[in-house]
């Protein structure tokens, strides 16, 4: 059976680990487990349906990583994965303007023809509003999108990893770097030992750039610093069935059960090193954004705040394949701020070009050269 | 020669009668100069291309308004009409987060494809765009777009207005009334005086609902009110040649000649009547977000505070046509927020319509009826 | 009888000549009614007792002031005079913290004992501060203080005005300048006319130092920009007996008749010049802290922003007196943010001095010499 | 020997027992430790001078008080405690105002007179002000006040608490009740032992209401709460030399070693029970503020926000001395915000009343009967 070595365990990783080990491989997963992980501290909205983005490759991705889901949440189901951190909540896109909640539903109306996973759509008034998601501000109507999820990055990827290992995927924690024999990547060193693999996959994120470097491979993944604010929210409310909501600004408020409110994010470019610290400013801004939209949370307890880093290439579109000019060397990046939609999904494409199966994607549109300098 | 009534003097009666008058109609324009015309508040940006909104029937209009701009103004000028309000100044999409600078580069340079008129697209550094800017705020870079322009929607309808009235185009004030025969609009009584015309057409945005219900017709335009707040920059700098900056938000900086400076707007939604107050709310909003973007506004000299109302459809897209069921009865209206890009180009079809003309846009996309309730 | 010329005709120009017009002297008063007179753009509030100021004489000039306003008002309505401008609505001290109450309540009790004047001390709670002064923020509890006062600055000087010209003084509008002879004052000349007096009063605010230049006194008085910004309630409020509003922070709100609001005030140092200008970042100021306090506001009508220059000496304490070196001339100045509450008062020690009769209040607290470099 | 017991050891039981073991006295300290212990979450600033506070009584304390820590810190150097967590590192009592400077240099330089240990007083320019504290923001003036000081609450509670167990006394951890005989107090139990005592000292600050209720005494002692954000400046500054920075508002800015800069603080009243909580608007609050005052604090880290309760009593003075009815029977509470300032001098007067030496102060000033409803 082909032996395979994942290097990366974050969404990505773990769904390519799933997937090769459901397919019969013999997978083998390096992970050097640094503070500042994407899938560690994100809370993910599954909606890319009213996304205002134009690019046709990048829909069609991330699309295609949310219809993915109810299916890969099956699976895992019926393995006896209860805590797959998934549920498909809805979402709630929220604005002040009640013109711009009519031009949503335009949008997201002309998105159903071919998207129906995107569920119901609803416009909802102001009251109706704050009946889903009782601590919002006055003012806000809203358009509801019934067929919206969320999911906790950690949760999935447990999930994902616990299966793969039922599986006979092996998981170990190091630094790991690569062995080359000429043209070829034969495996991955880790700590003092060293690995042999028939193919190696680079599901890296923001550490792929060092890791390729060796290969003389300049990787042109930048990274964008996410600092976002988890509270409790102090009475007993069900919360578990809150929708995500989407204000017109980068921010956003993601309910989880257990009284748990995530408040994302801060958009922080240019930041030199992996600066993995939780800043004054940085809370300050998700906080007064958060209260602003949400000022019943004022009262919530403060629980702690993650940092995360999210990949993106020079297209800000993620790109993926095998890396040209190196034999059995694979690698996806730059997935953005869509991880948790596009990640599974990728995952799986991933070991199907490793194992030499067909695909479903059409990867040619994510080259990994657009990623890569002067190729 | 045909004998043809405008009611309303905004930008797009004025540019229905002007079409008219240069076609060698008979023409009569009626307007009550009420407070709060749109026009007479509105300094317009011409830049349709950067917008995110999907419609297509709505994208093909404003960027037929905006392609029209350059013919018109030079037939303007060759009448020797100087003071027309437009500018191409070119306009800074500006954003804190280089990434959302990379996607919007990507979503114009996409647009330029059928629309070369954009001109350059130019992404700037921060220093660039301060360059281009002096007073903006630090941590903004930019898209330059050079095809855009700015428009003082005073100076531009009082130019169309000089050049009809020379074209024999009469214009009087008053408040109109619809004179109606069976199913035939035979004219308008304005004052104690009745005019008689083949065609009327009823440019009155805001104030059409009126003078329709007496036909038993429940025209469905909504307002939304817009306070913009006129400044006067105290140094003597060139702001004529500044572009027009526009931010992630609804806000909106727009330079003109004489060190004026004009910072918009307000969106208010659900007034009630035709609430022409300027209003200390209204006027922290302006301010505070115009400040946000651009600190050095902090120092200059408050001039005045104008405010419009804003026509709005309830599908979100202007409609125009033959009212149905009345002969002699032809209405636009519900340009929205881009009444200064399109209004020109459709007084152009409106003119031509009224005239029995071929039309260069197929209006069919615009169905008056879409207005009209119970139709 | 002696003839007396009063240069300024502000609040303490116009007190003075209206106690030297009662005493029966011949008044002339000249002044050049600039943009910019503290008088004309100020409303004040007639409350010292909760000052923290620590100066003694200070406080004494203040108190005596506010004590001072029953009789005067008195005797101006006894002349008929129904406009002075002048209401004992009271004042709220607001504050978010029932300790700060607690501790206000300590104070104003203590202030109590050697000024009866300050009437009942009211701790309010939030519900009960809301009632007297219905816009008002959530939150605020308040002390209220029942002798408090507000005064129209305008108002108050032109009663004062008319009633001094009711008893001979004549006003004249004109760029004074003074009339020397060996070290004598004899007169003033304004425009081509040259008028001569036994004494000259100057009560020229921030003016005064350019009119005392040729003397080669080098005046030290000060200035702050103060931009206050007018609005109309809406609805029909009986705002006349609203009492004023004093925050924690410099900012206040006063409530006039006639459903006029008045928020005040910037507190702008270092200005250059005589820099009239409304700013959009001063307006941005008082609107973002008046809102603050009473969002109810925010739907009132923006009518106006005044300005006024607010003098004050090297040490903030008023100076008064005759001018050392020179016969015939006297001075006051400095009155700062306190010139409503004081200047009545001087006025009317200007006026005794002036004709040689006893003072009430020892001046020497309060010495010219203060203000004047190199005395 | 007498024996005495006192129950608390935040920084008034701290000191009581300190001062009671170096005379010799037998001590027991019983604490229960719990989360929100005022002097735990303290940062304190030694400059009571500069307080409006008009009450007497108060300001007597505090600066008596503030006299007091040299000659302590001296003792305890003595000893050989190196980190007492004192530095008289001055303070910058700032604001934009130059005007509002220049009259806290006259209350300054007022209050110095019978103060002598206030120091040097010295008026700041913008750019002087900055040199002191560089993170603050721009247009800011100050006064600096040498003689002023910081203390870190737990690091001089523990050096404390280490002297007085090298003198003898003991500390245990528990929840104490008081152990009655007739009117008399003859000890404390704790957990299932109970101590006898000649006195009990009852220091326990926002915990003493429900100690004292058994006996009858309804003790009328009220919390405010405060939320304390600490940060880490990232680039090696010498932060121990930073004065304490005193804004207009309630907040502050307390540089400490380490690079630590402490933001204080919330001032919740009206909290229901002891809600240690810290929440997301509370943050909010305190990190507006404190990034308002020093913008070059946004790229700090981090570290945590510390909850105290700081007790108060109806009068807002704190009270002290033998508990009315009752033998054997101290207490001493209310020190409010002043905890950190008084707590070590009134800790000696405790300890001299309850072993019948002559005391420095009049407590009479500070009746206990003032907190005790019904006597």
């Amino acid at each position: 059976m082909k032996k395979v070595i994942v290097i990366g365990s974050g969404i990505l990783g773990a769904s390519t680990a799933y997937h090769l080990a459901k397919a019969g491989a013999d997978v083998l997963v390096v992970d050097r487990k640094d503070k500042g992980q994407a899938t560690d501290a994100a809370a993910g909205i599954i909606c890319p349906w009213l996304s205002q983005r134009r690019n046709q490759a990048w829909y069609r991705l991330a699309k295609a990583g949310a219809r993915y889901y109810p299916e890969l949440i099956a699976q895992l189901q019926e393995e006896g994965e209860s805590e797959t951190g998934y549920a498909q909540a809805g979402a709630l896109s929220v604005h002040h303007d009640p013109i711009k909640i009519g031009l949503m539903m335009e949008r997201a109306t002309l998105r159903k023809t071919d998207a129906p996973e995107i569920g119901d759509i609803t416009e909802l008034t102001e009251s109706q509003t704050r009946g889903h998601f009782p601590l919002l501000a006055e003012g806000l109507s809203s358009v509801h999108i019934s067929g919206a999820a969320r999911v906790d990055g950690r949760a999935l990827r447990d999930a994902l990893i616990r299966s793969a290992q039922r599986s006979g995927a092996v998981f170990i924690r190091g630094e790991a770097s690569l062995q080359v024999q000429a043209n070829r990547i034969t495996g991955v060193t880790a700590g003092k030992t060293t690995f042999s693999a028939d193919s190696i996959i680079v599901c890296a994120g923001a550490w792929a750039n060092s890791l390729l470097q060796p290969l003389g491979i300049d990787f042109q993944v930048g990274f964008q610093k996410a600092q976002i604010v988890h509270l409790e929210v102090p009475d007993h409310q069900d919360t578990g069935v809150w929708p995500v909501v989407i204000p017109p600004n980068d921010q956003y408020l993601l309910a989880m059960g257990q009284q748990r409110v995530v408040m994302g994010s801060t958009h922080e470019n240019g930041i030199t090193g992996y600066d993995t610290r939780v800043t004054a400013g940085g809370m300050q801004e998700v906080l007064n954004k958060g209260i602003d939209l949400a000022p019943g949370l004022a009262n919530s307890t403060f629980l702690e705040t993650r940092v995360g880093f999210r990949p993106f290439t020079p297209g800000f579109l993620p790109v993926m394949g095998a890396v040209p000019g190196w034999e059995g060397l694979i690698a996806a990046n730059g997935l953005g701020a869509s991880g948790l939609t596009m990640g599974p999904y990728i995952g799986k494409q991933l070991a199907q070009l490793s194992l030499g199966m067909e695909l479903e994607l059409n990867i040619s549109d994510y080259d990994i050269r657009n990623a890569i300098k002067g190729v």
